[in-house]
């Protein structure tokens, strides 16, 4: 048995496929000067093809997993077209006369040790994306080289040392059952692709285990411990058998839940809400039993494209997803761009810290053009049913007042052209930075409702990056000082008579749940696969403790007092 | 007139001298194979020269303005022990007989355009010391090649396209009266170097003056308000050189205030204390005539050497400097390190928000090692003088206990072997972390004195990196938000009885002082430059009417109303 990290949910039991390691061995073969443009040619040919094949797999995840999930391979696509990635390769072809395929794997072995000895993890993954780019082109260059494919009959759990996006795309998702890898991150291309794919992944098994697997062993993956038992007894089998049985029977237990209106055993209602990113989503939200969305993400209709979404274009797909919720309410949030979300044609200087840097409401408030059409977009669609404003990132009264002037601008614009629109639309603000929660009483005087980001919230009140594995352990949305901050905003809100829900991912918590009754929230919002858990969760809550409860928490002087408090094991149903 | 950035502040008034673009023209000579292993020697001897220049200048501008200024020049040394630019270099020369001057100029030419194009802050900055070191490299290989040295007889105004560290360093600082870019920032080596020398210095004038500024222009340069005029009016000459002259004026009032007890006009006295680095920056504050240090940055003592710090030789630096303190106390505070304090002999990976990432108390818990041989040394220094020790970064009891019982290990080792110390060493936190001032009534049971750390507060509390130049107009350490959470720390610290100081550049900024005076706050510790002037500004002050000020501040909402309620711009004097 070994024990790495457990990158994406769930149990799968079946033989391992192992996949060889790509090695490249060809003679340094060169050209004569007459054949060096056919060998040009030849080289831009498999250019060519490789765009086309990432296009197209971009094109099936986009289809399988989503448009958002797609965008991995933009950054492959991106080398194909970087200018001294293919200068070098040019370059030794027209200086050496070495054929194309020695070209490229000169260029890519250099770039690569260069990129590996800088010692960046950003740089890092960079050199994983020129490899996995050089072996697409060393491929169409060399000939029929195949991806050997697994020698199994039957759905395998996929081992690599390290896996690749391409190498991902490449298998068939319904024949794999789970993925080990010795390398990588939970934050890696293919662990997201993984994850979005509903297939159990543990990552980081080096060193963990006492001997290498090999193609057959008889494997059990447990994406949520970050198990694998290699070749396991009997008994551990059918345990894991059971486990496995019981998750499917959870699953579809669930879907019983679908139209059970969300209340506790004692009647106390919280309103369930959807965090979206597209249309699709938005779908998939009212499959699973939600009518309100409490946080319409936009960014992601600004990424991924070569110019701006048109007022157009965007009032089109806001007015959709309004009337596919019947009038119930549409939270859309103004681009949330910067930081580690970027647009192509909007490009923004690097930054050391880019979570506390130029981005979200702070480049709206400087590039109207951006905002202005954005604003328009939302004012118009807000027609055709019940949509709300949400304004990110705010630290401050002036960036509130700024950006409901540019919201009046827009509104006399469209007043002067004779454009309908609602007048009334309710404007909300995001509560993610420490100062918005100090402030919160002089906020909640200016707008109809506040949004907790607790994602953003946490970090900075804890100056922990989340995303950075070295400070994960650090990174506590149960830390006594968040509680308080909640509570603070709250209060606040209810001081000045206007309503608070939370949409990070706090809210997808089951766990939480009690803060949310104790604390008098009424609403929350969460991702989509979070919604049936926690109604099940909520079913079987009694709001009448969580007030006492959250009182008790709120004198808790650490986040382990305040889990045994809201008893976490014992009332851990999954 | 044009108007730049003001980098370095101070008025300059005298004739230009525009340092003349390095620009190489020589052929692109081959070498015979025979005669490639002398080739290959000269460059070595051309890097072995290049190597002891740039420790000698290392070595000169840290007797000049201290030695962790002159960590600059490692950059510097790092490239020409870089096996990849050595390689490659050496490998143009071997493959291609290429003289060595012409293999370190393609490969000097071909990294910058690189990292050029990565577009990236940190890359641009790798590319400008890579075209440094390469120019140093050239100039050895190809002979006699000097510097144009000032056509002037008199002292002048350095003006420059870009300035390098090592053009900076080879001048002659008193010949310089100020200087003048048109790229770099407020960041860059050149500014760091010219601030520790008190010249004044303007970058950023591209595209900011009608035309271009010749050698022998006679020019004004404000490092204040970032101004640099042309040519101008005689009236105008006359007015800056009276600026000049109250400047230098001031300087010497400030001198005799020196002894001058730090009071209010009624009598309200506020301890002020140095923020020292090292022992010739403790020199320096007592001259200042301050006799107390609140805040002993111990990282500069881990930086700039290829190993740790003995237990010893800490002990010792500790030592003098609390001996030199006479009794007064010595705040030390534990290894600050990470973030962008780093120390070669302690590898960490590269984050993407470094500031919210692995630094400070969160390494010293991990790492014994580092930890448990600083206890040992200020220890063992306590017992010569009145030593406190400070913890960074703390967020958590958890932190708090875990941070006390590493102290209780390390005392328990010494009394074992009977080693003495003062048992009754106070620990004091730092309050830098939103979550710190949340709970600042737990912490204030646990330990024996507060340090409010505003720089990292202020940026945490607003989500805004102050270093990120596009969101450098959001860090405002007058936010109300800010104020709000300094008035809750203070409130914890004295319902618990313990003192609280201030350290942050806040703690520099003569406007804070009536904000100090409200909160009630009786020690302030500060860079050495700012005692003077905040003393100047303290002797005026009105202890009586602060508190009223800081009650209406708290009412405040926005900072423009807080700078307005404090009549900053009224009661300004310089």
């Amino acid at each position: 048995m070994g024990r790495g990290i457990g990158a994406s949910s769930g149990i799968a039991i079946g033989r391992a496929y192992v996949l060889p390691v790509l090695e490249w061995d060809f003679p340094d073969k060169m050209v004569d000067v007459t054949d060096l443009a056919l060998e040009l040619e030849k080289l831009h040919n498999s250019i060519r093809f490789s765009k086309g094949e990432l296009e197209a797999i971009k094109q099936d995840i986009s289809e399988l997993i989503g448009e958002e999930e797609s965008h991995i391979f933009n950054a492959h696509l991106a080398i194909l077209e970087d200018p001294i990635f293919i200068t070098e390769v040019r370059s030794i072809m027209q200086r050496q006369y070495k054929a194309a395929e020695v070209a490229v794997k000169e260029t890519i072995d250099k770039f690569v040790n260069m990129f590996d000895l800088l010692d960046d993890d950003y740089m890092k993954e960079r050199a994983a994306d020129i490899k996995d780019v050089g072996n697409r082109l060393l491929k169409h260059l060399l000939g029929n080289f195949q991806d050997a494919s697994p020698p199994l009959e039957e759905p395998y759990v996929l081992v690599a040392k390290e896996l690749t996006p391409s190498q991902l795309a490449n298998v068939n998702p319904s024949e794999v059952l789970g993925i080990v890898t010795f390398m990588g991150g939970m934050t890696s291309h293919a662990v997201i692709m993984a994850r979005a794919m509903g297939i159990p992944f543990v990552v980081g098994m080096e060193g963990k285990i006492e001997r290498p697997i090999q193609t057959g062993d008889f494997l059990i993956v447990d994406g949520d411990d970050g198990v694998v038992l290699i070749n396991p007894e009997p008994a551990l089998i059918e345990e894991y058998r059971n486990r496995h049985v019981n998750q499917v029977a959870r699953r579809e237990m669930l879907q019983e839940i679908v139209e059970v209106p969300p209340v506790t055993r004692d009647g106390r209602r919280l309103v369930l809400k959807a965090n979206i990113n597209s249309l699709k989503e938005l779908e998939q939200a009212l499959k699973n039993g939600v009518s309100s969305v409490g946080l319409f993400r936009t960014e992601f209709i600004f990424m991924d494209r070569s110019v701006m979404p048109s007022e157009e274009e965007q009032m089109e797909l806001y007015k959709q997803a309004a009337e596919k919720l019947n009038g119930n309410s549409l939270d859309i949030r103004a681009l949330d761009i910067g930081g580690d979300k970027m647009v192509s044609y909007l490009p923004l200087p690097a930054e050391e810290n880019p979570s506390m840097g130029y981005r979200s409401i702070r480049i709206l408030l400087d590039r109207k053009d951006l905002f202005h059409t954005q604003l328009r977009a939302v004012l118009r669609a807000s027609l055709h049913g019940n949509i709300r404003l949400l304004f990110p990132m705010i630290s401050s009264l002036d960036e509130v007042w700024k950006a409901k002037e540019a919201l009046e601008e827009a509104k006399r614009e469209l007043e002067k052209e004779g454009v309908p629109y609602n007048k009334e639309i309710p404007i909300g603000i995001m509560i993610e930075i420490p100062a918005a929660v100090a402030i919160a009483d002089l906020l909640a005087r200016e707008v109809d409702f506040f949004s907790i980001g607790t994602n953003d919230l946490v970090q900075y009140v804890l100056a922990v990056d989340r995303m950075n594995e070295s400070v994960a352990h650090l990174y506590d949305p149960f830390h006594p000082a968040v509680l308080r901050m909640l509570q603070m905003t709250v209060e606040a809100a209810k001081r000045h008579g206007i309503p608070v829900s939370v949409c990070g991912e706090m809210a997808g918590d089951q766990r939480a749940i009690p803060l949310w009754l104790g604390l008098g929230i009424e609403e929350i919002s969460m991702s989509v696969q979070s919604i049936l858990p926690v109604k099940d969760r909520l079913l079987k809550s009694d709001g009448g403790e969580s007030a006492s409860l959250l009182s008790r928490a709120l004198n808790c002087r650490t986040s382990e007092e305040i889990r045994q408090l809201f008893q976490f094991n014992s009332c851990e149903t999954d």
